[in-house]
């Protein structure tokens, strides 16, 4: 996702690289903990990259204002929402039929104001901390703001849990609920700082740490004594002495203090999905305002940057008058299904976590081995009709409904390499991909030709909305457009097959002698297959005018 | 090398990567060329990276500025020399015994003046083009400046070909001797313009294409007629389209038109040595100073980075203190053998281009890649009093003056991926670099343990001559600090073995029962190789104290 919309180098480059993860759980005497077991902390064996980046949300927040400056888009803060209203609920895609009032607040009020971020809205009656009312009318509201959105409260989505019944936003949490954090450069003997650590100790309970850039880690322990942090009245100052306290135990026999602690925060393991996530096709939310759940499956931002990216173009093709609302319906019914499966995984996970087992932390990590695929995005299918289920036999490795896999290609031209992952950026145009087979075999070589010529003179490649791609399976040294087998502009556009000739068809299961062409969304997600046969490529078209 | 200055990273981001090679010789009816084979241009193929980086000469000196300012390191420019001398021959190495006296040209006058860079010096005697003359007294004098090298002729020493004759500096170029050269950015419908491309013109004879950052080309054709650019009055643009001329018929049936010439130039393929690379220890000359080839294989800036690289910290070490005057000899002794290996196989493929074979590229596409050791500097060994043959037997892959070779390792403490050569970074220390074995075998993580003590508290490790590196073979789950089997700060310190444990110690046929320890030098060639046993290490401190 990153790397398609352009930066991926730079959150590389940025974030500390997780490779490792290792289990310590009581010693011998229960004095304290030892290791127990190690393995690759690794997104998933098919991934690209095969290890996590942890980085401060303040660095990917930068790198994002960075990356859309660069665009020409400024985002405005401190801005708080006061009242929005929907104008004309029938009004066309086009129209502003949204108002929304707007408060900026002065920069200077909020930093010296001790409230935290999910309370600015109170900013807003302070006189004195007022810049400027603001009236904004707008085609389409998207309330990314967080598990107490404000979005969503205004157009009374209520938050349930995975039964369907309503659930009020301050009930009382259960005894083991309450967990801290905190960010800290740590002095420390503990053997593996800069591996992810799971940690059971017999003294304090759960305690994990994941490195972060600079020699930093950070600690998640769970709370057995939640009074003090739970009297709502603590200061940041006190909350780190707390957490320090207990988390130092949780280390025995070694040693664990803090050199420069940044933040520390403590948070309520509860689960809770939003009834429906868009309100009169107009207004949307997404991340937390969609799903509530703990940060112990590490799915927090990464999880909220999926729906934002799933939401983000078919917003985009029905401002620009290319879709119905009907495709912004999809984003319910892809997403939402995706957030239970994720809140069942957060279930389990505390399941595990207040179970009386001894080995919590080796089973937490088969758990995420096991969970893997979809953790890491790379598993997650959506079962909606932007999904056409037919010819996945042509083509067993590119599920439908899932993203393109990661496979290395070699460019023909430059034979540079690279991933069939780089095919897709998150532009506006689906992608055509083309596995024509062996074009060497001369009736393969004539269906590609006729297949391609097709589609260059149709409307679609002609006007942008579909990109080709063709991925060839060609020995290394064949030069093709020197034997005449193709023409010379397309093989520009082409991709050979990776190191080893033959190895991603074989891994996707395409056939050399037939093919399959896969029609691909902006978000990288396997929309369509269809034979390579010019006369099938009507049902490209016909899916194109019907999204 | 590119990676332990710390430029690497830079270069690749900034250089067109090159993977592909094309031979093209003349087609069936000799009216033009047909290609006739490809294959993987790459350095050799245990390089790291597996491609060539391309860039202008430029971009490379922009970027090896930038590194030196960001250590606060300013190149003055332009400045010519016009005289020297030793003032005293006999004084200590720490005394400035050079005198040399430079002129400051006024930029404004070098930018306008018609005169090649070679030919600068006389812009010393135009008054208005002086901005100061200065004298500045130096340890060292190092001449790199090029085939015509001033620093050279002051000293006396002679250019002779490779029988040991003298060669004047103004010999008559033979028939085919001239090269012509351009950077263009190609209008063509020439198939593979990403690919280094030989080719064998049946109309103009040999011409090269090597690709260049920004969909540039630069060409390379022989002449003819070299009458034309050899009565030396011709322009800058008559060169231009005299070689355009020449070249675009070689590229026949295809079309070959220039939309940006950038640059043009013509070169006679020559070969030269320097008799001697010093001179009375103080003077040195690198580069095109010491020997003089063509650029057909590619080895201009790549051999000449070499000398200087080789150089550099032996001069560091002399003006240290830390070694003596014979440290210095070992430049020449180590270089000039390579240099004539280099101009051997420069007129080796001069004698293929010469010859009336129909297949000179692909002939030429073999030699490359029999010659790949050699010209990626993998290869390349140093015979001088700084390798010594003991020992080679217990890591025959370390091959004993050649450099340390690219394979990958895991960081024990973070598992992140790395190269051996990621051990050597050029700065002034000595590694050594212990292979213990697998330490979980009692007796061999006994000798590591004692091994790795007296290290500790040697005084060459204490002051920093020498750094330690351990690269362990123990399988990936083990948890060797928990074990106890070494205490953790010296596992902060080492790799393990790559992504298969045992494949390295394989692939350098070291055992794992017994290991092996091997000094390298801060230029990463292997200079020492002991066994892993305490007494041996007598043996490494000796090495040192005879620098």
């Amino acid at each position: 996702m990153w790397d398609s919309v352009g930066m991926g180098e730079k959150l590389r480059q940025t974030g500390f690289h997780l490779h490792r993860m290792v289990t310590y759980e009581a010693n011998d005497d229960r004095s304290g903990i030892k290791a127990t077991k190690q393995g690759s902390d690794i997104p998933a064996s098919s991934a690209r990259y095969l290890y996590e980046i942890v980085l401060d949300p303040k660095d990917i927040e930068r790198l994002m204002r960075e990356s859309l400056s660069e665009q020409g888009i400024q985002v405005e803060q401190p801005v708080v929402p006061q009242q929005f209203r929907i104008i004309n609920e029938s009004g066309p895609n086009d129209e502003y039929v949204v108002e929304v009032t707007c408060v900026h607040l002065k920069a200077e009020h909020v930093r010296t104001s001790r409230l935290p971020l999910t309370s600015r809205n109170e900013l807003a009656d302070i006189p004195e901390c007022l810049a400027k009312v603001e009236s904004i009318r707008a085609k389409y509201v998207v309330g990314c703001d967080g598990a107490r959105s404000w979005v969503r409260q205004q157009c009374g989505i209520t938050m349930d849990d995975l039964g369907g019944t309503v659930v009020a936003e301050n009930s009382k949490p259960a005894i083991g609920e309450v967990w801290g954090a905190m960010d800290l450069k740590p002095i420390t003997d503990f053997p593996t700082p800069l591996a992810k650590n799971i940690i059971q100790s017999p003294l304090v309970g759960l305690v994990a740490t994941v490195p972060r850039p600079g020699n930093r880690i950070r600690i998640y322990g769970q709370l057995q004594d939640d009074s003090l942090v739970n009297d709502g009245n603590v200061s940041a100052v006190q909350l780190a002495d707390i957490l320090m306290a207990t988390f130092s135990r949780g280390f025995q026999p070694y040693s664990m203090a803090a050199e420069d602690i940044t933040w520390c925060s403590h948070y309520r393991a509860r689960q809770r999905i939003a009834s429906t996530f868009s309100h009169a096709q107009r207004v949307f939310i997404a991340g937390d305002a969609c799903h509530v759940h703990s940060p112990n499956a590490g799915q927090g931002l990464n999880f909220s940057m999926a729906d934002a990216y799933n939401l983000a173009w078919k917003l985009a093709y029905s401002l620009r008058g290319r879709a119905g609302n009907a495709l912004l319906d999809t984003y319910e019914t892809e997403r939402r299904p995706c957030s239970i499966t994720l809140i069942e995984l957060d279930m389990e996970i505390q399941r595990l976590i207040r179970s009386p087992s001894t080995s919590i932390p080796e089973q937490y990590m088969s758990l995420l081995e096991r969970q893997n695929a979809f953790t890491s995005g790379i598993g997650v299918q959506y079962d909606s009709r932007l999904t056409v289920p037919d010819f996945q036999d042509l083509a067993c490795g590119l599920v439908l409904g899932q993203r393109l896999p990661h496979a290395e290609i070699l460019r023909y031209d430059s034979w540079s390499r690279c991933s069939l992952l780089d095919t897709i950026s998150y532009q506006m145009a689906f992608k055509l991909l083309i596995f024509p087979g062996d074009i060497t075999l001369p009736a393969v070589g004539a269906s590609f030709r006729e297949f391609i010529e097709r589609c260059a003179s149709s409307k679609e490649v002609g006007n942008g909305d579909v990109q080709l791609g063709a991925i060839l399976s060609v020995s290394h040294g064949t030069v093709l457009a020197e034997a005449g087998v193709v023409s010379e502009p397309v093989l520009r556009a082409s991709q050979n097959d990776g190191r080893t000739t033959g190895s991603l068809y074989r891994s996707l299961r395409i056939s050399t002698e037939s093919g399959a062409a896969a029609l691909v969304r902006p978000d990288g997600h396997v929309a369509l297959i269809i034979p390579v046969a010019s006369r099938e490529l009507a049902r490209v078209w016909k899916y194109l005018s019907e999204l």
